[in-house]
């Protein structure tokens, strides 16, 4: 978290700047540097719509994921919906700060975030450039002014840290995030940027990030929207020499990777938009863990079940009803839903329960919430949340 | 609507009466009886998890839809979640008022709306029975009784009224519906029901109804919940002797039939919980009409676009965003969207247009949106609503 000191990996530098592409006057261009390179791997958006930037990142990564050099992060605009002229800002941005560098456009991964459908103010960007680069330092301070600039409606920056240590060595890994509203399993509209030390081939870092990203980031929900923005990227630097080629090195970085992505997508969900309350939700005894998301997204996607948290309305029904309209058939009469400890439902109907107690229980900020379906043996684990009034105030109010 | 005189189809009667199920002391239970029978057809909510009412009702159509006697219907318990004790009651319920109705308790079609999971309350409703069989009358003011006694969280009752004459002879259609929340494709917690004097065969009630609910109830969206009581009934006497099984009746009575389920829906959303904007959503030049209506629904669901509504923010960028993760494969580069006649957005890209006219068209109580996809020749209007803060306060305070 922000108060932390950030233990930074070796081979990364970090950059902030005020270009002015948010209105705000707050900073809004951010960098990772890897100046001997990195190794790289990138999952994004599955939104059909995209962004430039992700357009032109997905290219990037495609030809240069044995060498990257950098990361160009700006938000306050997504540059999406901004057509050929939006994708030309996307590639020159690369290439001015390639130039800079000393590298190739094509080693930049381009990132953005913000409003759609603003033409992108690239002099804006192309301007601040040297500044950015005269901000490069490789503290804690440098990576948490990276973490900050990148943020858009979240409240705080989001950073995590592991560190793994095999046989007296040992690699780092840093994470830095930024969410908010838009959060959705396909990782709507959240840009995450982990950087270690480790030494690892692309192919390693893009199976280790691809598993990883289907069990953090996409059990998460705020809103049910997806964003065209999306991005988790992963840079190894090898500066530590540990590699993830070494059964144990890799054990361990899995586990590492892991904590890293969970923490932030923790962060993220409870930074969420007007978020009151965060529940984890579990579903337990799920034939499949197919069927176990599909109905952890649609209880979590209901407005009706989260204006009923946001209330802390102990309305089990609203559950029971979205698991009806899951899409699994299941037999109703053999559902059990609790709140923390107390049972409400009880094979399908109400449960013996003080409401009292329960309407206690639901105005904690962090809540358990869990429904067993007694179909078989998958257990999981889904990350959301409330749907309060402040949410509906920040989004009706985001541009005018 | 609730100020005019209603037009009463022959060989119906109603009535409403407070059973004392509402913790208001607002009427909850409501009736409507053809003394001399009627055929039926019906159809019913999707969602697995079905209320009592639904299982009993589904089962008196399937054997007496040749013949139905009465709809009891009762508003503050959903009887759902209720176990074996919520299907007795319903059974119950019917057998009561077949007793007094001298007909068979397979002669009803029962129907419950309300909070779901709370023990139903027989004994309240049976008690009610004789005060509601002497409130009966075929007078306007008696149906806009029925009307009001099956309301929840509705502010105005709704009913539509459509003539048929073919010939000399005259029919006529009453549909009385309720809804608020919870109302998307697949009709929930939406009760209607539609009387009608023409003489009609159970099967071809059956095909009207499916055909036309498809095309209006289906085509609405209030927050995406769905519902475990939805029911859509239709009730045809003969008592006016024009017969669908001619050609010009049949065509006269499905215009009439559209016509009335179209406003009822239409009423519905307007009347949705915390409603601030009606929007007519129009899908224009899809391949076919399931990618329109899968569009259409991913637009209407998405609390980031309705949240922006509720704001009259012009923010359309959410709307290709939401189009993007519909599923639909299809090329952003060639998509339009207009709010009313102000394109917004060309070819993916934003359109040159005025952002403060735009703000203020989109400042009306009903606005038309339209997409168009440049893919193909169907076309597609759904209705749907912004989410507003008022819909959170209603939803989060529904019982505590």
């Amino acid at each position: 978290m922000s108060t932390t000191e950030l233990t930074i990996p070796a081979g990364f530098r970090f950059a902030a700047a005020t270009a002015g592409i948010k209105a705000s006057g707050k900073p809004d261009l951010a960098l990772i540097e890897a100046p001997a390179g990195a190794t790289a791997a990138a999952v994004f958006t599955r939104n059909l719509v995209v962004a430039a930037p992700v357009i032109v990142g997905r290219k990037h990564i495609a030809s240069s994921s044995n060498n990257m050099r950098a990361v160009l992060v700006n938000s306050g605009n997504a540059n999406c919906a901004t057509g050929k002229p939006g994708l030309l800002a996307a590639e020159k941005s690369c290439e001015a700060l390639a130039r800079a560098l000393n590298a190739k456009a094509r080693q930049i991964v381009p990132s953005s975030t913000g409003v759609i459908g603003v033409p992108f103010p690239t002099e804006t960007l192309l301007k601040a450039i040297p500044s950015l680069l005269a901000a490069l330092g490789d503290s804690s301070e440098h990576a948490l002014a990276f973490a900050r600039a990148i943020m858009t409606t979240d409240t705080r920056p989001k950073t995590a840290v592991a560190e793994i240590a095999v046989k007296g060595s040992r690699a780092t890994l840093l994470g830095m995030a930024k969410g908010a509203g838009m959060i959705h399993p396909n990782m709507a509209t959240m840009l995450c940027y982990i950087v270690t030390d480790v030494k690892a081939s692309p192919r390693q870092l893009s199976r280790n990030l691809r598993a990883t990203v289907d069990r953090t980031f996409n059990r998460i929900s705020i809103d049910g929207d997806t964003s065209t923005n999306d991005t988790v990227c992963l840079l190894a630097s090898g500066a530590s020499g540990l590699d993830l080629a070494r059964g144990k090195v890799s054990d361990a970085f899995s586990v590492a990777l892991h904590d890293v992505c969970s923490s932030l997508a923790e962060q993220i969900v409870t930074d969420g938009e007007g978020v009151k309350h965060v529940i984890q939700l579990k579903v337990k005894e799920a034939k499949s863990e197919r069927e176990a998301e599909a109905i952890a997204q649609t209880i979590a996607h209901s407005p009706l079940v989260k204006t009923a948290w946001a209330g802390a309305d102990p309305n089990w029904g609203r559950i029971l009803a979205a698991i009806g309209r899951s899409g699994v058939e299941l037999d109703s009469s053999k559902i059990d839903i609790f709140f923390g400890d107390i049972q409400v439902c009880r094979r399908g109907m109400a449960a013996r329960f003080d409401e009292a107690k329960a309407h206690q229980y639901l105005s904690n900020p962090k809540l358990e919430i869990s429904v067993r379906l007694r179909r078989g043996r998958r257990n999981l684990t889904f990350l959301t949340c409330d749907l309060t009034d402040e949410y509906v105030h920040i989004n009706a109010d985001y541009r005018t």
